[in-house]
This record gives C-alpha cells, sequence and structure tokens, in this order.
C-alpha cells in the first residue's frame, strides 16, 4: 500500500517548471559567488515584484532565513517578540540565537497563531521600561501565514508594525508560507511587506515548489550590506549560486508562486470541508490557507493510518490534535484517496 | 567571443549523473528533514567506503561544512592551528569564529601550503604553555589537497596528527578537494582520513560535480551527536534533505567522484605541461592535482585575456601570480583554445 | 529625614572583618593575578570547608559567577531550566545566553520560588524527546535560598539534582544566599552542595558582607580546567586579586559568613513578626532566611515611605506586593525605625 | 632576604588615597548599582576632567574593559586592527572576540610598539576592499602608553584616528597606562582622546593606584546606550558599585592620578639610567614613561635573582629581553636596592 502523505509542504518536491530552470542553468561553465547572469537578475526582479528596491539573500533553509534576518535587527543584548507557537520559538533549535549572538526570544499567546495588537502594547510597554537588568526589547517577528495558517489582515499587520515601530523595534515577517497568505489576501508584495511596516521578510519558497531556496529580502541597503557580511560568515554564501537563484527566478516567473500557492489553498479548503463533514472530526482553527488543524478521534486516527494515509500528531498535550499540509502537488487523487479512506473509516467507526 | 573560465573548480556546474540523480529522487512526496529512502542510506554509503562507522552531516556550502567540522572540536577559547593560506583563515568570512563561539585562528607558514611537522611541533609546544592568558590550543585543521594543490603524503599527514593528538589538540581536514588528493595519492579514503588521525572531516563534493553538496563526516558517535545540534542550529538542516543526499550518493555511486577528480587532475598537467613551455610563464608549485598556480607575465596575461581565457590573480602582493583551475567538465577543446590562444601571445609577446 | 532602606542586602556595604581583611592584603607590592599568598590559600580555604577538593574562580558579580557557572556545563546549543522567578532569567540582562554562547533558560512554575521533583521530571521529560530541532536539554538551574527567601531542604535538592543527572543534565546553584540558606537549615556546606549533587556553585559572598567577591566553585578538576580558560575571557581575572581573595578568605575566617547569615535571618524574623501583627499587611511566603515579602495596601506603603522607609516593589503586576531585605548590619535601631513608622502608619490608616 | 619585585605596576597595591576613599564611601547602608551617590557624580567628573560630556562604566579589569569598549565599535563580522604586540591581540585570553561575539584582531608591526600612519593606510586600503568573503574592517585600537613604555604624539594619534575614520572604522584606545602617557606628554586629557579622534577610550587605573577599578568612558550618547546593556549582560555592573566608583573619583581628585603617573615615570627614568651605565645591559626601547625593556646578560641576570630583584622575562625567541615596570609605590629605597644588586652583580660579572 503506498502511503499518502499529507504531513508537510516541504515533502511536495520540486515543482516541474523549477526543475527546468535547474537544468536549463546548468549551462556549462559560469562564474561563481553570485556573479553569473541569473544571480545578476535576483535583485532587479524581486525589487520589480515589490515595487521598491530589493536586496535579496538566498539562504538554504526557512531556520537559516529567520535568524538571517532576525540577526539584522537584534543586538545581541535584544529581545525578540513573537507569538507562542512561532517556528523561530519551538523549531529552529536555538539558530535565532545563535546568529543573534545570544539574544532571547519572548513568545506570547493570542488566538489562533495570531499576535494581538492590543496585547503586543501591553507587552512591549512593560518591557520597554528602561532598566540595564533586562535584555532590550528590539524586534518582533510575525508569522505569515501564521502557524496555524490563519492569517493577518494587512491591517492587522501595520497596526502591529506600528505599534513595534514607535517604540523603537524593527519588524521581521516570517513568510515561509509568504505566498499562501498572499494569494488568499489577493494582497500585493508591497501591502503584505514594506507597506505594511516589514523591516525585514524572510521569503520562503521551498515549501511552495522550490528545492532548496529561501529568501531573506530587505529593503534598505544599510541593512543589505549587514546582511551580505552575515550571510557569508554563516556559511550561507553559495559557490554555484546559479542553482538557487534559477530556483529563485522561476517561482516568480509567470506568477508560479501564485500558482502553486493558489492550488495549495484551494485543495485545503476541499479537503477541510471534507474532514469537516466527518463525526469524529472537528476543525480546530479557519482554514485560510494551506493547513488543516482538527482534533480527530483516536479511532478515526487509527483507521486512517491503517489506510496509508499519513499526517502530523501536533500537539503532546492534546493527543487528538492533528494537522495535514496541502501543496502545489496534491491532486484529486490525492484527494480522493483521504475521501475513501475516510469513508471506510466512518463504516467501521462508531460515534 | 565566448569566454573560457579557468577560474575555479566551482565553476564547472553539475555532474550529469549528479543531475540524475537530484531528478530521478524528485519522485513525488517524500518525508522530510532526513527521513527519506536516499537520506537514510548516507551513513551507510559513507561507512562502507571510509571502512569504518560513518557520522555523516550536510552543509550548503564549504565555508559552513569547515565551520561546523572546526567548531564541534575546538572551544570558544580554543584556538585552531592552520596553515597561513587556509581559507578558513583568509576566505570564509569569519565563519569559523562564529560557529566556534569566538575562537582564533592562527596561521603558520610552510612552504607549498604544506605545514612541516617539525614547525608544527616548534609552534604547539610554544602555544602549549599552560596560561589562562592565553587560548586553549585545541585543534589543527589540515587542507588537503592544500590551496596551493599540492599534496600531504599519507605519512606526513600521519606525523601531524600524531604531533597534534599527542599534545590534546584534535584534527580537522579541509577536505574541498579532497578526492583529487586521494586519485593523486592512490590513497584508499581511510588512509586519508581516519587512519591517518583525522577527527572530522570536511569532504567537498560541490567542486567536483554535485550541486550543493558538502559533508562533514565524523567516525566517533558522540561527536555525532554534537554536530546533529550543531547543524540544526546553524540552519544547515534542509527540509528537502533527500535532493542534497542524493547528489552525495551519486558522487560515490559507481566510483564518480574518483573519476571527476582523476579528470581534472590529469587536466591539470596537461595544462601544466603547455604553459611550462611557455616563456614568460613559470609555474610556482608543483602540480600535484587540479590547481595551477603561475607567474604570468603581464604581457602574457594581458594578451590571454584578450582571447577570452579567464583566470584569477591570485595575490595583491604578486602581481604576476596567477591561478588556473581544472575540473570534471574540462574537454580537450578547452584545452586547445589555452593552447592556441597561448600561441598567439606568444607570436606577439616579446622576452 | 534619613531613609531606612530595607531594598536590598546589597544595599549594606561591607563587613568590618571583610574591610581589615582588605586593608591588611594591602601589604606593599605583590604579584598580580592569583600568586599572591591570599589566593594561593583559596581552594584549600574552600575545600576544608565544603570537605572536598574544591576549585574556586573569582567574579565581580552575581550575574557574572552564574553566567560563568553555567557556561561549564550548557553547551551553546543546551537549554538551562530554572524556576519561572529564577535571577538568571528575570534580571541578569542576557548574560547566561551570552556566556554560553546562545543557550536558552527555560522558566517552569512553583509554589515559594521551588522547583518540585514531580514538576520538573514533567518537564525534563517533555523536553528530552530526541529532536535535532530543539535545544538540547542541558543544566538544571536552582536558587538557594529561593528568589523568595524560601528553602529546599536537603532531600528536595538531593532528589532534584538526581532528577536531572539520571537524565543527563548537570545542577548548578544559585548560591546569592547560599549561606542565609546554610544557616536557616542547619545544614553543612558539603550537604547542601556536591552531596546534594550540585556540580556548580556560584557563592554568593557580597549581599553577606563583602565588597564584591562572588564565587564559583566546582568539584571537578575538568570543569576547573574549563572555567579557568571561560573566568580569562570573560574579563573576570583581576590583577590585583589579593584584594578579592582576602575578602573570601575573611568570610570563611572564624565563620563570619555563618554570623552575619544568621544575624540577617534572625533579624528578619522579627521584622516579618512586626508586619505580620499589622492589619493592611500580609506575609506572601514563608519567612526562612532574610528576605521578607509582603501585599501591604497602598496607604500603609505611603505612609512608611513618608517616614523614610524604603523597600521594593516586587511585581508590577501585582502593585501591593513589596519586599524588604535584612543583612547582618541591620541592628535593633533600624527595626525599632521601622516599628515606629508603622506604629505612627496605623495611626492614620482606616481599614 | 625579601624580594623586590619590578615585574608590573598591577603589584603596587592601592594607593593610600584611594584606600581612604574607599573606607569612606563604607557609609553605612546605600542603594546599590550605580544609584548611590559616588556613582552618580562619575559621569560629572569625567566630562569635567575631559571637557566633554562622558558616559562612564566602570569594569573589574583592564581585559573586561577593553573587550567590553571594542565590542561597542565593532561588528561580529568586523575586524579590529592593532599592533602585533598589542595586549588584546596577545595575552586577553580571547575577551575580544568574546565580546564582540566572534570578530577578529588583526595585528600589524611597528618599530617600539607604535603603529605607523602610513603603515596603517596600507593595512586598511588592502582590507577594505569590497568582499563578503573577507571580515568588515571596523575598528582600530591604540595603545598609549604603548606596550613598550613608548608615547604616540598627539599628532601621530590624530593622523592614525583620521586614517581610521575617514575609512569608516571607529577607534578604541586601549589606556592601561593612559595617565603615564599623559603626564609625559604634558597633554589634556581631552586632547589625548575624543580630540585626537578617540570613540572609545579604555581608561586604566588599577596600575596606577586602585584597586580594581578600569573605566570605559564614550563621548556619544548612543555608544552610551550599547555599552549600558553590554556591560550588564558581560556581568560588569557591579551591586556595591560605590565602593568602586568612589575609587574612580578619588583617582581624579587632586589629580591623584597625575602624581601618581608622574612618580612612576620619574622613577623609571632614574632606573633606565642605572641600568644603561651597567656593561651587559641595553635598553631596547626609549624610556618615555615608567616601563623599560632591556637586553640583560643572563650572568647578570641570574645575579640579580640571587639579589632578591625579581623583573620579567618578555620574550621567549630573545632570552635577555626582560621588563621592569615602575609604579606609584617605588621609592628611593627599592631604587637603592637594586642599585646595589647592580654593582653587586657589576663586581662579579666579566664581560
Amino acid at each position: 500500500m503506498t502511503e499518502i502523505l499529507f504531513g508537510s509542504d516541504n515533502q511536495a518536491g520540486v515543482s516541474p517548471q523549477v526543475m527546468d530552470a535547474i537544468l536549463r542553468s546548468d549551462d556549462g561553465i559560469a562564474v561563481a559567488y553570485g556573479d553569473d547572469i541569473h544571480s545578476g537578475r535576483l535583485n532587479a526582479a524581486f525589487s520589480d515584484v515589490f515595487e521598491h528596491e530589493a536586496f535579496v539573500f538566498s539562504a538554504a533553509t526557512g531556520t537559516a532565513a529567520n535568524a538571517l534576518g532576525l540577526a539584522t535587527i537584534t543586538p545581541p543584548y535584544g529581545e525578540t517578540i513573537c507569538h507562542e507557537a512561532a517556528h523561530i520559538l519551538t523549531t529552529e533549535g536555538g539558530a535565532p540565537e545563535f546568529y543573534a549572538g545570544g539574544s532571547r526570544l519572548v513568545g506570547i499567546a493570542g488566538s489562533n497563531g495570531k499576535i494581538a495588537a492590543h496585547d503586543l502594547c501591553l507587552v512591549l510597554d512593560e518591557r520597554m521600561r528602561p532598566s540595564r537588568h533586562h535584555f532590550a526589547c528590539s524586534s518582533l517577528s510575525l508569522t505569515q501565514a501564521t502557524e496555524f495558517g490563519t492569517l493577518y489582515t494587512l491591517a492587522e499587520l501595520e497596526a502591529l508594525s506600528e505599534a513595534a515601530h514607535t517604540r523603537g523595534l524593527r519588524v521581521h515577517m516570517d513568510g515561509a508560507r509568504f505566498t499562501n497568505a498572499l494569494v488568499a489576501l489577493g494582497a500585493s508584495p508591497a501591502a503584505m511587506s514594506w507597506r505594511a511596516g516589514i523591516d525585514v521578510l524572510s521569503l520562503g519558497t521551498t515549501k511552495n515548489g522550490t528545492m532548496n531556496a529561501e529568501a531573506v529580502i530587505v529593503f534598505d541597503r544599510a541593512l543589505g550590506r549587514d546582511l551580505a557580511y552575515r550571510q557569508k560568515r554563516a556559511g550561507l554564501l553559495t559557490s554555484k549560486m546559479r542553482y538557487v537563484s534559477a530556483q529563485l527566478l522561476a517561482f516568480l516567473d509567470g506568477g508560479l508562486w501564485l500558482q502553486n500557492a493558489r492550488h495549495a489553498n484551494e485543495t485545503a479548503k476541499t479537503v477541510a470541508d471534507i474532514l469537516a463533514s466527518v463525526p469524529g472530526i472537528r476543525l480546530t482553527h479557519p482554514v485560510e490557507t494551506n493547513q488543516i488543524f482538527a482534533d480527530i478521534e483516536p479511532q478515526v486516527t487509527a483507521l486512517l493510518e491503517k489506510s496509508g494515509i499519513r499526517f502530523r500528531a501536533w500537539d503532546h498535550r492534546h493527543p487528538t490534535r492533528h494537522r495535514l499540509v496541502m501543496s502545489f502537488r496534491d491532486d484529486e487523487q490525492k484527494v480522493e484517496r483521504l475521501r475513501m479512506a475516510l469513508a471506510l473509516a466512518l463504516s467501521h467507526a462508531q460515534f
């Protein structure tokens, strides 16, 4: 029995157009470290899409991209405010602290993975008391789409950034699923980044169809200069950069990024509807992008597992809580397999 | 006029067999972070080749691999002894210091890029004086093949490692061009690594045909545990690891690594012979692997440049010093182009 | 009107016997960096008192002592478990993270400033899941006396250390008020440190009568070697060390440390009894050493302030919560002043 | 036989006026962490002396002061240029690298411990080539008086600072023996610091009569804010700060610092003259402040040692090279003892 994997969008492999671009960039001998023609086009391509001069630094992983981005706006004695479920806090093995040189992350609660502006102001006002006995409250990291697949509206992003900026903090966006949020909101890249007050953007592309290409994007030359040095000393400056740059260009090219994200989001809606209709399954968060969180009865989970359906237990404190993530690659057949497995499960289960 | 690039072996692109392996690993949806079937074979494949249980950690760049490897054997208050021309000292933007948390690199001189055992002993004995006012002399980094394309013999490696080990240091090998050295010496991987006293090996594959896959290899489980944490917090643990692991497996598969390195070395011999026969060009180091260093008269350099031959000025203090590097991809046609350009140059130049 | 300060025991100045020792050590010209006769006696003096070979490293502040001590048992990718009110977590400006090179502190709740063994086991078992996506759970820090002036019994310390050790962690004690705890428990230094499983002890002396002399003490030579390097590179190795060592020796000499702590504890009992008898004041934690925590009605607070009594608001979330700390220097007259101010306040206040 | 120590000025103990000030500051209970009256006067006192608003941060050691000062003007990816004999490079156990988060120190040669402006420009121009493969050349550290007791003239300091500033670097002065230089030059504190382009000054006082009080001084509020956080997280913010501040105030008070330094310098001149007159002893550097460097014949060294005269072998590569340092405490009797020991030595030695 083949397994059907819903564990994460990083399981989806590479988008065919991206693989083609990689192959096309394999065009003989080319200069290294970003002096090739593909890499030379990066800043312009992203500047065009973001309607602002952009400085783009690639990184092999989202963890590296986040840590690199945060380090440029957080002194070693600084603290970064983020949601308590933020990936940078829960699953990055201390990379943000390492890159920043010993900073601290402070998680704050908020429903559906979102920080409320009111809560942020309370926390900031409390932490901004001048005292050299404490960290300097220096940066805010927002995850868009959130860790629970939900969305900040543009107005919410703007309010949060403003709360941070007026208190002297700078703002990072963990955009591991930036594009899923973008198409869900129908927003422009500019509106969801620098116009909303984002100083540093970690733009994820790997989960949305590339092989290993994350981008840290800033809109300010001085930050870019700092990032260039930090990228190198972190060992993130690749020699055969053309293969990474080609991925990033292909990602944008012809709107592939938007198509892929839209497909993943729409598939998630379909799957969410299927799940919601099943007794013994309860969606725990609004499904606004490509992630689905649900409480699933142990019986159902066991029967789905038996049918080869694989998804992830999400919270060891809530054993019924699970996550399913859709990607650009998920087709109708995969959805159908899930539907059939659920039907089979239902026929056995008793609620 | 097409440019003919001799600047570095990292300009050579990807070996076709490696690209095929990447494409084959793009086989639908697969679990991430190393739990795929390709990644699952890594340790065994390298253990087999190295005739010893090996723990393999991939990294996107040679800089990251070196820094990661050194950090596991160098405390933050430690110093690393290396050749004064070592890449870790001259061209890695502080990555070793960053990863180790503030260590210091100490370069020592030596002809042809090699540290002499006698010199090492003198330096170590001087630096091992017990004093808490100084760094703790903790690790030795050897580059094989050296920065000048020359080779340590196995006996030399063993003597250097022993000098280090008997004084409590551990030994790292920067093997960015490990395979070029391996085939030149006709040595086994085991003989040139753990049997020669190497504790941590940065095995470069990118310069020898892969896209972006360097490996840090240790032969000790405790070091491996340390490396696993360090790899993650440095942001080097890739989600779609299968594409990296597939490269590393293809690299070994059927001896591709050895073939590629042998080809590059042999081409270098041919090119070196051509260069050596030209008045106005003098080889400055023995050509033992795939790198050629030569003093080239400015006139010749200018004329070669005019013919589209690109190579690298190597030392701003010696403006005539240049480097040419051969790769698996260099064919007879490329060599012929160089030969013709030299002939043309000679017909113009006057010595 | 003279102010009467109850803010902290670090306001108490220097014990006369310690000042005498400083003056006596000012005996002309003496070799520096610990080679003087005073410093030469340190290890022996503490080994004697602790009934175990001890390696002693002085530090100018408690923050430095804690950070130094923790760094020697916490890798840069490690996390330290502590009480959520621990000084290292709340008030040391990131020193532990800095010294360890980017570690993380994890605070856990517990009544009266104490971690319960059962809670510790739950937290450790949760955090010890093998995963390279997370920090390595590496050390436990216990504060004795606690941040709320309460005490771990010896049995509690032993149970906590054992829970940590059996899971591979090592144990640090923040003993800023070690001696206050020691005399309150009637324990021996050995029983409250290495016999209870403490690997690294930050022994505070400044709050108990010295000028600026904290000690990091380990009972293992290898840890001592590591500490020696870390002490120097943190800039904590003083040149005129005799003046610090003399303080530490005087602290022990004739049991001064025990007398001073006993006096502070007893005074705290007296003051606590006075406070407890006042309507509008409620002790919030058992007064077991020299710290008193109390909820004080705003009216009373205001009237005490007016009488020149100074003490510290402790928790901005509970504006009535205050702390008073007693020291070796507090005499009957000072207590009397407080008693009179309270009487005056009561005559005005209405409850 | 009493030993007569000429090893270092940090062996001299505490100036009586400073000890008095310490005793006077031991005036009962006082608020901690710099809110006492002594500490409150620090900035004003130094602003007055330096004729510029000054922000003063105390540190327990010169190593800490240097590392703290450099960290505020050197990013973690930055390099610091200094003389190859600079204390920060040779004898501080990696503290500058630790505090800055992984920076690199680059030593350049120069006779008599001085960097020549011409050499500095050459080095800077070479290292300022834009390249992200290298460290960012960020700061210059000048030692005044130098490690060999010699002096930069004010014009030399200005030229060096200007060379640095025009290339975007900032300038640190290691003033462990600032005052010895000040009185030797007859310069004002302003002229030898901010007017000469010094951005951050480590002002040593311990070698010149205090117990353990070094000061990092900046003339810019933003640098001061940064330093405040760094001082705390390094564990350098002392609780009983009054005892340190009192030392720093006493140091300035009535010109004690100038008197002490003048005395040490003058004694050094006397001793240098005595030494210079002895066959078998050759001064190796001009004696411009309180340090004397000399080549001393092994026979003479042995005979002096036998007479109880203690001084320091300086360079293991030149076994005859020795250093003697004079301090505020050295009196005529001590000089006489040296003179007699020399006479005795001469009567035995044969040259």
